[in-house]
């Protein structure tokens, strides 16, 4: 390993790109020279990074980075502020931040919009905070703020041990609501349980539609598999329900009945973190820090981290996620 | 033609009702006593009532009353108060109103809860009143809650002479909005435009999608079509687009790709009237009466009236409705 203060000083900056689209071995360890923070920027010396979906889907070709976007995979990243842009303040060079990047996360050293940026929570160490940004988020402005998630409702989540999966259960909960999660294994279903999950179904020997219906209908529904999944959630929604859709893993072309959307008022909808503009980034980030923050310094919410790998072994990481046997965050150390 | 007088002395009150399902013949006006009114309702005598697409749903054998319901079908009326129930205030016998009825509006005297009832508004005579409640509520739920179009935003309405469309370009119009409607013949679209519609599409010969895209979107998209338009009023959404669905002449079952919804952050949802709770139509009341109502005195917004036939007469109405040659609200005197 080349020391932190030599590789600086060289401006060699480690980042992750895909040759082509692929498999994990299409991803390369390359060097590029340290970033200069831009204007309202912040420039991060990295701990770790997360791994997630999004960058599975980039490495497969089918998710490119949007216009502007720093080179190279990784979007989420834990470690302290090296230095400021022009412009900003808040944070100072020492301070243990971790941050949505638009791009670049998975380096040495990545470049955060300030409004990105948040101060690890108190009691989480800084390497696994880099699992918080992009599941924070993504609950945060799908399940609270699109789904306007409310105490004493019921909340249906699907993959309940993945990234996203662990930290909605857990983030539902600590909004008082009660939580139904499917999983694909009993260990798994037992760990959605431990989350804090109120029932967990395997959905490989029940079937979900029939236990929500059952058990009085989901008023919010956090979806990433699409296909089948889509009647099956609109089914054992209640009278006005939203459902909302960050992922398609089964497919987003699907064959749909919407009378029962209409008949019981439900909202179908879905987004995509990356593609905010960074005003509504830094929006969620200051909620984020209001709401969650408190929750995590009170224990009601931590990281679930399935494994680490170096980050010159990205690609063993990623066929971990390919695999689909995590649960919990993957993370690089960086 | 009895004395209406004599009727109420004699408790006798026409309503119609669908023998079986089937076509306009199935109609039968029918004799029952006049209602009295319950606590929280209002006893109206009607002078006119509306005719709308859930009355032939209903005629159809497709969409039941809700438990409770008035006999009969129809479900708004105006008039004049007859009756209190208990406990209503605000309404004095003798006050011209119009009203949205549970059931049983095509008739001589009907019973609103008073929640669901208003003044006649300024300049409009209480036989065209009958033809504001079901539209306006529908429009103002739909478009104006659920759909929160502002100013400034692009509104998409299709079928823009039927009732709810005449009635949704006016509004959209009074609000500040910039209206695109769709119709199926030159002279409804001429009628669009002297509606107010901004641009107005012949979709017999015209591809909507294309003209909407390339006016640079749609924010909100009435759509009582359903079938292939779901698909085409995705495509032709702008990023954070809602789109609301009050029928589905053309089917409900559809094939449709949800990943744009997702990557668009477009909501998909729908609602019908009739199944609201009281509570919440009351609410709609007040809000329409504090914001559409000086829309109407002010000139911005009339009801466009199709056609008029005696309640006697209502097969015809309804043979009408059937043919889709309508422009604007089939009305019913009573």
């Amino acid at each position: 390993m080349t020391d932190t203060k030599t590789r600086r000083q060289t401006s060699e900056n480690r980042i992750v790109i895909a040759r082509e689209p692929g498999g994990p071995d299409v991803l390369d360890v390359v060097s590029r020279p340290v970033p200069t923070p831009a204007a309202g920027d912040i420039l991060i010396r990295n701990t770790a990074c997360g791994v997630n979906r999004p960058d599975q889907i980039e490495r497969l070709g089918f998710y490119p980075a949007p216009p502007g976007a720093p080179e190279g995979l990784g979007l989420e990243v834990a470690g302290h502020v090296e230095a400021l842009g022009e412009g900003v303040t808040g944070f100072s060079p020492g301070d243990a931040v971790c941050a949505l990047v638009a791009g670049g996360g998975y380096a040495d050293w990545s470049v955060a919009p300030a409004g990105s940026v948040l101060p690890v929570p108190d009691g989480v160490p800084v390497a696994d905070a880099a699992g918080l940004p992009e599941t924070v988020f993504t609950v945060w402005a799908n399940v609270f703020e699109t789904g306007a998630l409310s105490q004493d409702e019921t909340f249906l989540v699907h993959g309940g041990t993945s990234g996203i999966g662990s930290t909605a259960i857990q983030m539902a909960k600590a909004a008082g609501a009660r939580v139904i999660a499917t999983a694909g294994t009993a260990a798994k279903v037992a760990q959605c349980r431990e989350l804090g999950a109120d029932i967990a179904i395997n959905y490989r020997d029940t079937d979900f539609e029939t236990v929500v219906t059952e058990a009085g209908g989901a008023d919010v529904i956090l979806d990433m598999v699409g296909g089948g999944y889509v009647q099956k959630n609109i089914n054992c929604a209640r009278v006005g329900a939203r459902i909302v859709s960050i992922a398609f893993l089964a497919g987003s072309r699907v064959e749909v009945d919407l009378m029962r959307v209409m008949l019981k008022r439900i909202t179908l909808t879905g987004s995509t973190l990356r593609a905010r503009p960074v005003e509504e980034k830094a929006r969620l980030a200051a909620a984020i820090r209001q709401t969650v923050w408190p929750w995590i310094a009170a224990g009601a919410l931590r990281p679930l981290i399935d494994s680490r790998y170096a980050l010159d072994n990205v690609r063993a990481a990623h066929e971990r996620l390919d695999s689909g046997e995590h649960a919990g965050k993957i993370l690089l150390d960086c």
